[in-house]
């Protein structure tokens, strides 16, 4: 199969070297390791469908693979796969300023993305801290959130058109040079979040945004979360929200001290609010924050060095807590009056389970979303397993989502059921098993 | 199996009255039949699954009926079907006022559930001309848009959770307590806008938005098409846009004619433009039209007499029409550039095929959406095929797309190969076998 794979993108494309295959065998944390057998590189859509079909010719397992920033471990191979790597898909065509859009390869990254936006004036909706190492192909294919989704929703509502490699070694490719395409099922929906099951996403048609011309941010420290939660609610659906962030106040201390500057904490839990528009909305921001029961006076305007400092930690904490060891990590959805509840309930857990850890939260608040991260957490295998399922059931318990924004990846797929009913995994399962009959393709991730 | 269906849901609540078949048997506009065997009115998810069973397992066709008001025949049988009719499943339930939800049966008009929005003090963000009759279920199940999809999106951007009976007899219900839930294959994309074959939609979760404090209209008049697509262009991204609306004298004189008011022209072509949101547009819509390349003086405001009459004739002229007799109705969409060529070159064509017919236009033009409708059109038969798919090619050369926003029903799906490459189409029959392996729901629509 090595001399198959080398005929179709050339044998420098292909690798078995150990030290190589170990090296992208493992997740972003490092907590997640497993085996693979040979690694590929191919350099089109064609490519890649001729490598999928030689692979299942041959019963070999693939795993796709981008930035490798998966924090669900999505992309950590179990059977000895080949690794399928989009890294040379990354060709980004012109864009149509008329249409707002931009057509760009699988294996681009988001800062390539964002950078070609920002050249031809206009904006790309989604943002996140990996946007370095992050490709546009992981993030549509686990349809990744981030730091925009209140203003431009999630990775699926900025693709608006696909090339994606089916397992059966054919390319489909659906583009349209309108805006809205709605003729049969919408497969692009399907393909954007199947985490690779489906098919290989090999270049993606992306919606694009004007700039802003007026920017805006304060933030506003609360004695407690339910305070917080009644501002944000205010605040999700506002004319030109663009940004809703809560951080608590461990986790702004801890990553302050990390990047050498002064803690921006003034409450136990801050809210970082950001509104932008074609209008300055600074008068509208002050004055809907005049009657919040807020612990200290906001810091509203964006030279306000409090909101630097809180945008700057707010964007270096995933990363930053991985410096105090790999964090074990939650990312949740809840209905938002469940989010105080969660937050106390969870927090006693850790307790109960790792009294040395340290539980931080941070999260898009406007999507009713946490990222609870457990630092210095010592536990792990049954102990470890104990703790997250045990987690897993508290989520559930209160009306929350086992995945929001990370994806399911082979960390959570033990979990598929809190979130699926039977015949909705049943229907997924047909679905799966019509476009890939033998499972071959991403065999780890959702369904396991 | 009549036996088999009164059993389930009832004996009054299935008819083999031909008088009742036949009048169900036909499209809203009159112009296309087909033929039907039974009526059954389920009251409930469990009911209706059972109905698909029974008919499935007596080998009868099932078509499903909702308002009825498809415009591309979407709800007309052709093979003696089972007429499944949601019309007893309107339930409507509290609204969740935080969260900005409701559950509502399939059933239910979106009138029914505009009016429970507005009373929670909220607003349901599609709307269009047939909400007494159109039910959430079928314009789900075709992803309808309409007049504020340049603000809200379609029903698929409304859409958060559904109950779906499948073909085998089974429920699916998938309904989350979170705004984003991103686990596993977006189905609820895939059943919204398939047309009702791959399951009969039962009930829906929707997103409900803030009700703007304010609004205002402007109508423009144009010389020619060109100039209104360039101001066109500039709106359709604003900041606070609510509506953007082309009509043309044509479509708007016929239509004030019959409504008895005078007629709201100031150009070959209008543009209607509606903002919203928490602040007065008012001055920003005024100094955005200053120096456009308008035909007359713009009236700017929601006391305008002329922004009235427009949105009246706007909102009346699909009906009004059809008043001339059937219209032959055309649904597509085109890069805003490549509009204006269009229209004079389907002008051109109609005249070669029907010099008779009057060509009006109209439609949402910030999703680049045209409503051509050919009123007193007499063709039919062989001639009307010939227009018609003289027509789709047009549409096709022009870089657009054969349905727009009304679906590919029976109407189109001989066209369908226009819109989608053969692997697309095999992906969705591969999909549409998956979980209706033997064909019986829907079976003229989409495919044929």
């Amino acid at each position: 199969m090595i001399g198959a794979l080398a005929a179709i993108v050339g044998a420098s494309q292909v690798s078995t070297d150990p030290d190589v295959l170990a090296g992208r065998a493992v997740d972003y944390t490092g907590r997640y390791r497993g085996t693979a057998g040979a690694l590929v590189r191919p350099g089109s859509a064609d490519e890649v469908a001729a490598v999928l079909r030689a692979c299942r010719d041959a019963g070999a397992y693939v795993t796709v693979q981008g930035g490798r920033t998966s924090l669900v471990a999505g992309t950590v191979p179990e059977r000895q796969d080949v690794l399928l790597s989009t890294e040379r898909l990354t060709a980004i065509e012109a864009v149509d300023t008329v249409e707002r859009r931009v057509r760009v390869g699988a294996g681009a990254t988001l800062a390539a993305v964002q950078r070609a936006a920002g050249e031809a004036g206009l904006l790309f909706g989604v943002d996140l801290a990996a946007r370095d190492s992050a490709t546009v192909g992981g993030m549509a294919s686990t349809n990744a959130g981030g730091l925009r989704t209140v203003r431009y929703g999630n990775m699926g509502e900025q693709v608006i058109g696909l090339d994606v490699a089916l397992p059966d070694g054919t390319v489909l490719r659906r583009h349209s040079e309108v805006r809205r395409d709605n003729t049969g099922y919408d497969l692009t929906s399907l393909f954007v979040g199947a985490e690779g099951t489906l098919g290989v996403l090999t270049a993606l048609d992306l919606r694009l945004h004007p700039v802003p011309a007026h920017r805006v941010t304060a933030v506003a420290g609360f004695a407690d979360l339910d305070a917080l939660i009644s501002v944000g609610r205010r605040f999700r659906d506002a004319d030109g929200i663009a940004a809703l962030e809560l951080i608590d106040a461990r986790a702004a201390v801890l990553t302050a001290e990390h990047l050498g500057i002064a803690a921006p904490v003034t409450g136990a839990w801050m809210l970082l609010i950001e509104l932008a528009g074609d209008t300055d909305h600074t008068e509208s921001l002050a004055a809907a924050l005049e009657d919040a029961d807020l612990a200290a006076e906001p810091a509203v305007g964006m030279d306000a060095v409090a909101s630097q400092r809180l945008w700057q930690v707010r964007e270096s904490v995933g990363e930053v807590l991985g410096a105090y060891g790999p964090p074990l990590k939650f990312d949740v959805s809840l209905p938002l009056a469940a989010i105080p509840g969660f937050a106390g309930a969870a927090v006693d857990l850790v307790a109960g389970h790792a009294p040395e850890a340290i539980p931080v939260l941070f999260g898009h608040i406007g999507e009713g979303n946490l990222h609870l991260n457990l630092v210095r957490c010592a536990l792990d295998g049954d102990a470890e397993h104990a703790l997250y399922s045990a987690m897993m059931a508290l989520i559930a318990e209160h009306g929350g989502n086992v995945s929001s924004e990370h994806g399911v990846g082979t960390r959570k797929r033990d979990y598929l059921s809190m979130a699926r009913t039977e015949a909705d995994i049943a229907a997924m399962r047909a679905v799966k098993a019509a476009l890939d009959p033998s499972g071959y393709l991403n065999p780890a991730v959702l369904f396991g």
